[in-house]
């Protein structure tokens, strides 16, 4: 019974996501959906890529959490759209969700919306909510083992972000096994180290995300 | 129509939660379901508390993973019965797998049972497995925003374990914020900083883990 539930909710979810698709194309915007654990950095690193596409793309986020606030307060003050999702227990976001704000943002007026799904794992890898790419962000103090453990969102992300690498030094942490063990996953994924602390490797995935914008918008 | 499902299946939990711990009682066993994010320690914790258990208290485990058996066999160096969920895709462990499970254990030898959830700090703090108590690990690495935002496994929680606590020095983290935000939420939590990796602070943890099953089981 509990499958056939999650199996129903995933349908609806996934027509919904379509119906989202459809309105972001309309718009011209570019979306993607980030995804990581509790913790790993996805705020820290908005903000850094945000304010590097600050005067080449006009970006707008979606900030996704059970409860408050904070994350949204934090990326407002780059002057940019931003919408609050409280999903009041739900541990991601679904298409649904996505599709009921999508009115409270200024979508023709933007180039990138950024998602940033609820700190989890697991869920927020099997709801699509219309994304033109998911991006995962694995903290490297989470350990090597993650691949093996949580697959799904290895092979569903177009990029992983390695990041904390400033701690590389104080850690048991072996950065080539999680690198291969997430490539035999998913070969095409596209690996980046960086510490958003410490401002590093963040010009290198600014980079490709626009390259991948220009591609996926010439593609469609 | 989402919202009544969640609550079907929680109320069938509930059920299934309570004749578990009928058999956990009648066994004479105490039950700790261990709750974290994905790589905040808690196998690491499991390790060095069953070490220090070991010659005082017959330990047991049951590992909750999406896939594999990585840290099932971490557990079972022991020398202690472990058994290993696969949940295929579930965030959590729910009561229902928990009872499936309990006649490959060797329930009446043992007097301690950990359950190691699967790493994820939304979903299991909504599972009642039929527990005596629910403990809650933090990697310091995770940032000391979490309690505001995933307030439910903070209430949930009997003990807060601080773990990575020797990464303080290289992290922009509050420890004291954590402990106030947390204790807001949960007055009654107990909190222990840790570093499994330095052996710090787990003899103060087990103690109170000792001096709680002793009470709980004084008072069943």
């Amino acid at each position: 019974m509990k499958l056939r539930v999650v199996k129903n909710i995933l349908e609806a979810n996934d027509r919904i996501a379509l119906s989202n698709r459809e309105r972001f194309k309309k718009a011209g915007v570019f979306v993607v959906n980030i995804m990581s654990a509790p913790g790993a950095g996805k705020t820290s690193l908005l903000e850094k890529t945000i304010s590097r596409l600050n005067g080449r793309l006009r970006a707008g986020v979606i900030e996704g959490d059970i409860v408050g606030t904070e994350d949204a307060e934090r990326l407002e003050k780059l002057g940019i759209p931003v919408v609050q999702i409280n999903t009041q227990g739900a541990c991601h976001l679904d298409a649904n969700m996505i599709g009921e704000v999508l009115d409270d943002l200024p979508l023709n007026d933007l180039e990138i919306l950024f998602i940033e799904n609820v700190g989890n794992l697991v869920c927020p890898a099997e709801f699509n909510v219309g994304e033109d790419i998911k991006v995962m962000l694995l903290s490297i103090t989470e350990g090597d083992d993650k691949p093996s453990k949580y697959p799904l969102m290895f092979k569903e992300s177009s990029a992983l972000i390695l990041n904390k690498i400033d701690l590389a030094p104080y850690l048991d942490v072996n950065i080539e096994r999680i690198k291969q063990d997430s490539l035999r996953i998913n070969p095409q994924l596209k690996i980046f180290e960086v510490s958003c602390k410490k401002e590093k490797g963040i010009d290198d995935w600014v980079s490709w995300l626009l390259h991948v914008r220009d591609t996926v918008l010439k593609l469609s």
